[in-house]
């Protein structure tokens, strides 16, 4: 963690964080094998902790991240960071997922490029980066590791599982494999699988990495550059798909950047500024070996395949309750998606509770705050708190 | 037109087809001055022509072309051809736009690749193609064109133009524009204004062009190169947006090329052979140049822009009955921008038939035949040809 500069502080912490934050690396000797047939020999996974594990180790959460997540899910890692972590609008003293209650586990995926073990990593056998040597990973493999996060933190069971997009796929993923080690399971903005539009956005998404003459094979590093180009490309057209039409309607409707149009292919629409933007910051600061592990992690994502498309049948392994929520804007993991995976839930005879809810946010909604969502969101988490008799730590 | 082999005919031309077309070439020595400022000293537009301009001279049909398109809208340019036109389920003998009763103008626009002059044109006053510095041109520069066509070939009035999605736009424009010179407007799948959501995924594919490194700041030809990756790119997205979720999932759903996932970056679902070949096909046929033109052309239009926002106000010196068709799971230009464009019209008290026709096929549906679309649109173009009294020919 950087030294801290108190005097660059230009707001305070406010009073419902976690504060300042430290990552933590856990390291794991047993070969992981993986769905793709290959074998880890070690990794590294990062993560971070929010609130205290109580004495009788049954407070703790796990936080699955999506595509482009990592494990600063919140609070600041210094006094000087512009913003906290990714969902930190969630969890916290006082919010939904209440850390004045609950010990909070988030890490950083297999295969990330934020300090877990992935294309970025050394790896021991060659000598030099794994690149696109790293082998592809699945969300089963994710859940597999996560599994052994928890036995290195002494940690059962998991009062809940909880994850949005991606993330909610690894919290399904968990009720199926290791019914037994969690207590509850929260699914947001997900989908049981990805449609064919969906993977073919991400199949847009990957030519422009992978046509990147900047790409190398997947070997950019050693020729010292990055395929900015397509990992530019690549996040504008995701972007797209987070913010639902009417938000970049609101946000931006047509509106110039400046008063009269150039007839040029400068910036005139501030929706260009603003997707131009995105996809700078992103290339500037996200692994392209990694961008493809993660999408093609959710193309592969199909628990039903194997049980001739029965989602009922491939939930059956199922014990806890579920918590399924979707946004009524969503157009990349739509309500509907929500629905047939509440119906399996259904079907398999599982308790479940769904909420749409009505945002104008579209998929991005998972991350917000909004009044029903919270509310929603903080409600389940407290019958979690209850049920399995948490008390406030103070 | 090339030599045609009959011996290489595998199938005759269909009875209800225009059969073989020659484009023909109109040259314009009255310079063309732009929206842009700038000036077009001369050009020329390509056009194809099926059935009779009758003694009256009434009969005469405008088809003006969506983003990819061009003059060949129906019939086959040697009896080699593998298919038609591109709209020709619906010009020809008994269909909906009946070249027993029409004469049909279809014509290549400016800026475009297919014969009317355009960035792959020779710039007399460069001595090199014009490439980049070919102007841009707008919707309203199109209608202007289309305009000296028309007094070209002798035609004082049309009995319709017609149009699909870009197409609609020139449409809306000839309305208001030369009211006097149109009888009916025929706008199909179209809108009055893009949407941020439109112009972002054109950007997209306008960044994957420019960002191309044999994109050359547009000059790729005289570097002997064309940006095929870039093209190819902006090809896919685009696609991605003219099929409906729906008709993807109907189509390919999940469904792998072969049995078994590789885990790796190979086509490994059907959707991706699908994307990567279109997106192959285009890069290999298209002018780059002519691509972002025409996709800037979409962002430019926004008749209702000059009076405030106001469509009812900009469609106020209309003076034709119009058709307007939208399809149910059209998601680039959904059914509410229609329905907006029939509001603003019956604001501006002008004769509107608007229908929503319930079709899987998303925004190509208005390529396609189908059932009640081919009722409504001969129907339509029936009740033209009886109020004009155009006769059938045979």
């Amino acid at each position: 963690m950087p030294d801290s500069h108190p005097s660059a502080v230009t707001e305070p912490i406010p009073a419902d964080s976690v504060g300042l934050i430290t990552p933590e690396v856990a390291h794991f000797d047993t070969p992981l094998a993986l769905a793709c047939g290959k074998v880890l020999p070690a990794y590294d996974l990062v993560y971070e902790t929010y609130g205290t594990l109580n004495a009788q180790r049954n407070n703790a959460v796990l936080i699955c991240h999506a595509l482009s997540g990592h494990h600063h899910a919140a609070g600041y890692h210094s006094l000087e960071d512009p913003k906290p972590g990714w969902w930190d609008a969630h969890i916290g003293p006082g919010k939904s997922i209440d850390t004045n209650r609950f010990f909070v586990v988030s890490l950083n995926n297999l295969g990330g490029c934020h300090g877990s073990t992935g294309p970025v990593s050394h790896n021991p056998e060659t000598g030099r980066q794994w690149g696109p040597d790293f082998p592809m990973v699945t969300v089963s493999d994710w859940v597999n590791s996560q599994v052994r996060l928890a036995d290195y933190l002494g940690i059962e069971r998991f009062a809940a599982a909880v994850g949005g997009s991606l993330g909610g796929m690894q919290v399904m993923q968990w009720t199926t494999a290791y019914p037994e080690r969690i207590a509850n399971a929260v699914v947001i903005a997900a989908t049981p699988r990805l449609s064919a539009q969906n993977i073919a956005f991400n199949e847009v998404a990957r030519q422009a990495i992978r046509s990147d003459p900047e790409f190398h094979d997947g070997w950019y590093a050693e020729h010292d550059t990055v395929p900015r180009r397509g990992l530019k490309l690549a996040r504008m057209v995701g972007h797209i798909t987070y913010l639902s039409e009417d938000a970049m309607g609101t946000k931006f409707g047509r509106d110039l950047r400046t008063n009269d149009l150039n007839f040029g292919y400068e910036v005139e629409f501030q929706v260009e500024s603003y997707l131009r933007y995105q996809g700078d910051t992103f290339s500037n600061s996200f692994d392209a070996n990694t961008y493809l592990l993660m999408t093609k992690a959710l193309d592969y994502f199909d628990p039903a395949a194997i049980h001739g498309g029965d989602l009922a049948r491939a939930l059956a392994p199922a014990q806890c309750p579920f918590l399924v929520v979707s946004f009524t804007t969503d157009w990349r993991f739509p309500p509907p998606r929500s629905r047939e995976l509440v119906d399996a839930m259904v079907s398999a005879g599982k308790p479940v509770s769904y909420v749409n809810i009505d945002s104008p946010h579209g998929h991005d909604a998972f991350l917000l705050p909004e009044a029903r969502y919270q509310a929603i969101f903080s409600g389940y988490m407290s019958r979690v708190a209850r049920d399995l008799g948490i008390r406030e730590a103070r």
